[in-house]
């Protein structure tokens, strides 16, 4: 779902926004423990992001009410920690109360179990909905006057609009200009791509 | 999911928001189709509206694609006209791509099959996605300063904040100040009982 918007002003880079379907974080280690020792993730397709990608496996979430979420993109390269990232609406679904977080900041939150053609893998946390957030380059953070950890506006045109306030700016050496929301914020907002987006403070 | 919240200034009434999960309004002919002869709806829950009804009764819808919903609930009184209102969460789920429209504007919407313990109903038309609104009472209206028709703004604070744009504005006698929204927007946002609302021109 690309969607490159030219930003107000002499932006530096086109605004794109994306709605990130449920998917997961890995170790290297709960890989090879889903999937067999020596076990590498195979990228099936690149993300707008450099390096990320889409991979071809997927695991099997079991919820703690024995319900499952089938086929669960695993995005890859491996981290060095294990996180679930759902809209509400799978975790209603699935029967966990999952707390709001930025990526990373996993402490305290519900785990789940995770199940691969070749085995188990139990988190015993790492269960959550990642905050709305857009990714900066410093020349981007700079355009806007904002740094990392501020809070933007996204400005969503068409027969849904809706303004997502709350937008937590993330500024890397690494990042494209580009702005992750999840499947309930997509859907609420009926993204396509000719809908008109704009970031604002 | 009813919240009350003082409305700004002398607001005769509490703004009231609440989420409508996916449900269906039916005609008594596709309630005895699908029910049996001279079946009445049975009151489960009295919802917010005057005289409207979450009823027992629930039917199975079925998609193009051949994949179901069960159990969707039928709202009551029966009406003049059958119309499935749906989350676009729910629609890419069963394959269907549905419309946004104002309840009861259906012409050239996708239709259904319904299945009951009785029987099965056709809809030729009738799936949607309804148009957020606010229900108004005149005396709500004419504190707002809006009539039926007008778009309204609702602000929904808290940690997922959103401004939902292009509320549709309801004016009736029998109507008691409340918005509506979908499953998809109540869960982007967030809404809990303590979430604060406030409706803006």
């Amino acid at each position: 779902m690309g969607k490159p918007v030219p930003a107000t002003g002499q932006a530096p880079n086109p605004l794109v926004v994306n709605v990130s379907a449920r998917h997961c974080h890995l170790t290297q280690e709960a890989v090879e423990a889903l999937f067999g020792k020596g076990h590498q993730l195979t990228p099936m397709k690149w993300l707008y992001q450099e390096g990320q990608f889409a991979a071809k496996e997927t695991v099997t979430l079991v919820g703690p009410r024995s319900r499952v979420i089938s086929n669960l993109r695993i995005l890859g390269p491996c981290r060095t920690l294990n996180q679930v990232e759902l809209a509400y609406t799978d975790a209603i679904a699935l029967g966990f109360d999952i707390p709001l977080r930025q990526s990373g900041k996993i402490e305290g939150t519900p785990g789940g179990m995770l199940m691969g053609p070749e085995g188990f893998f139990e988190m015993p946390d790492g269960i959550i909905r990642a905050e709305r957030h857009v990714h900066m380059h410093p020349e981007d953070a700079a355009h806007y006057g904002v740094s990392a950890g501020d809070r933007m506006k996204l400005k969503i045109g068409g027969p849904c609009a809706v303004t997502f306030d709350e937008m937590l700016v993330r500024v890397d050496e690494s990042f494209k200009l580009e702005v992750h929301i999840d499947t309930d914020e997509g859907n609420a907002v009926n993204l396509k791509p000719d809908t008109p987006c704009e970031l604002v403070k």
